[in-house]
């Protein structure tokens, strides 16, 4: 592990990131030593600190340091998180705005070849996501709402749980996104007041300019023909049963699923 | 520092607190190595621990700790932080539950005498504070809202922010809570939608039992006859101003104020 390029395992306390969740990060997915959707991440991760008002890191330094750390790993998973550092007591940000770099490597879990041929199981979660526009659409640090959300199953046989706002509108996943076929039509949800705009959903948004962004209802979800969730590690996993429904993977989700196995998102199928 | 009972300045850069702001934290003010809301502190901690289902610290080991941490110190704001500990990448909190123990100690800022005499002058924030009935009321590591809030003003003669729900309603301040007195009864905002639950409103709450938990609106506030904010460390702060509105120190606030110097949460007054 890097912090500002200093290979440690440890942080300052006193870092704002762990005082206050004050900071944003990426997990992205290095096969080989590249980055498919490095780029997306890196305009996440600027839109983040222009949101959050924090520096914006060197890219060509934070790349060299990413692949510094995954060096010799097939597949790993980078998470590049960048705090607002340390500083005086209380949460007015410190002036001149500073950030710290932590950027750490582990190896990427294996995945279930099963998950993408049949599909996963995935349930609703009770824990509604709160609206707040000002922190909507970017991976910023206070994620207590997931840890909330992912500790209400113990059952490894459910791979995900879908998340709602108040409203019961379909939001996203714990840790992925979501898109379904309703109507003919592909769909993901609009990010405006919660969620967080993953990017894989915008590469998937980038592959098929016919989805439409718009609010996606509990009852549209549920009559979808096909529903399938997105993540930056994992690609894109079609639904195969949620609350009763059931699925089996769809045209939509399986062209997705080549194009990622194509460049390199996901391992090539083996018999 | 100490964590988990070993003097250190740093922690491990995968806990969970940094990872996702998944963990709880007290300000507390020691004076002399006594903290007078002690005991509130505690009680709270208990109940976050409780909401988030982490592992309730040993009091006693606490209670030595923070001893240690602000010895030969007059006046300590000792910071208390419990996190999930350390765990597997991802949200799903690990079990058996861990935790991880953070005790720090600052010497206490100078207080202004003369905002104790005069009031304080405050603003109205932008931020809203979103509704997430899960966490409302406990001091949660997830405090982006409050630093957004807190990063909109650089003007050192401001003393707080004023902070509203989406329906306009106030909830407190970026580190305080807010109580007004309308038509002649002392009010506090019902924080079960978002805000923290200050230690200094439980004790004002239990010093004035007539006082009214319940919704505060902005006009409401506007039109009270006195106004002030609590805060474990500053005590009873009276407004002075806000958005043109001006206030003299209240008999209520007036009389908290005393009691504050009586327990020994404030100095004694100097001529």
């Amino acid at each position: 592990m890097l912090v500002d390029g200093v290979a440690t395992t440890q942080i300052q306390a006193n870092d704002r990131g762990l005082l206050y969740g004050d900071g944003v990060f990426e997990t992205i997915l290095f096969v080989h030593g590249r980055a498919p959707l490095w780029t997306r991440h890196v305009a996440r991760l600027h839109e983040a600190c222009a949101r959050l008002a924090l520096p914006v890191p060197d890219t060509a330094q934070l790349e060299r340091e990413a692949a510094q750390v995954c060096a010799g790993l097939a597949r790993a998973v980078v998470r590049v998180t960048l705090t607002r550092g340390s500083g005086e007591r209380g949460y007015a940000p410190p002036r001149p705005a500073q950030s710290r770099r932590i950027v750490s490597a582990t190896v990427a879990a294996e995945i279930n070849p099963d998950w993408y041929r049949r599909g996963i199981r995935v349930r609703w979660c009770d824990t509604r996501l709160a609206a707040q526009p000002r922190l909507a659409g970017i991976k910023h640090l206070n994620r207590l709402e997931n840890v909330l959300a992912r500790a209400e199953w113990n059952d490894a046989d459910i791979a995900e749980g879908l998340l709602r706002d108040e409203a019961d509108n379909v939001i996203g996943a714990t840790a992925a996104n979501v898109f379904a076929v309703i109507d003919g039509q592909l769909r993901t949800p609009a990010l405006y007041h919660c969620g967080v705009a993953g990017v894989m959903r915008a590469q998937v948004l980038a592959w098929r300019t016919e989805a439409q962004v718009q609010v996606v209802a509990t009852d549209e979800l549920m009559r979808a023909s096909e529903v399938f969730l997105t993540n930056a590690v994992r690609g894109v996993l079609p639904v195969r049963e949620l609350d009763g429904a059931t699925w089996s993977v769809g045209p939509v989700a399986a062209e997705l699923i080549s194009r990622c196995r194509a460049c390199g998102l996901l391992p090539q199928e083996t018999a």
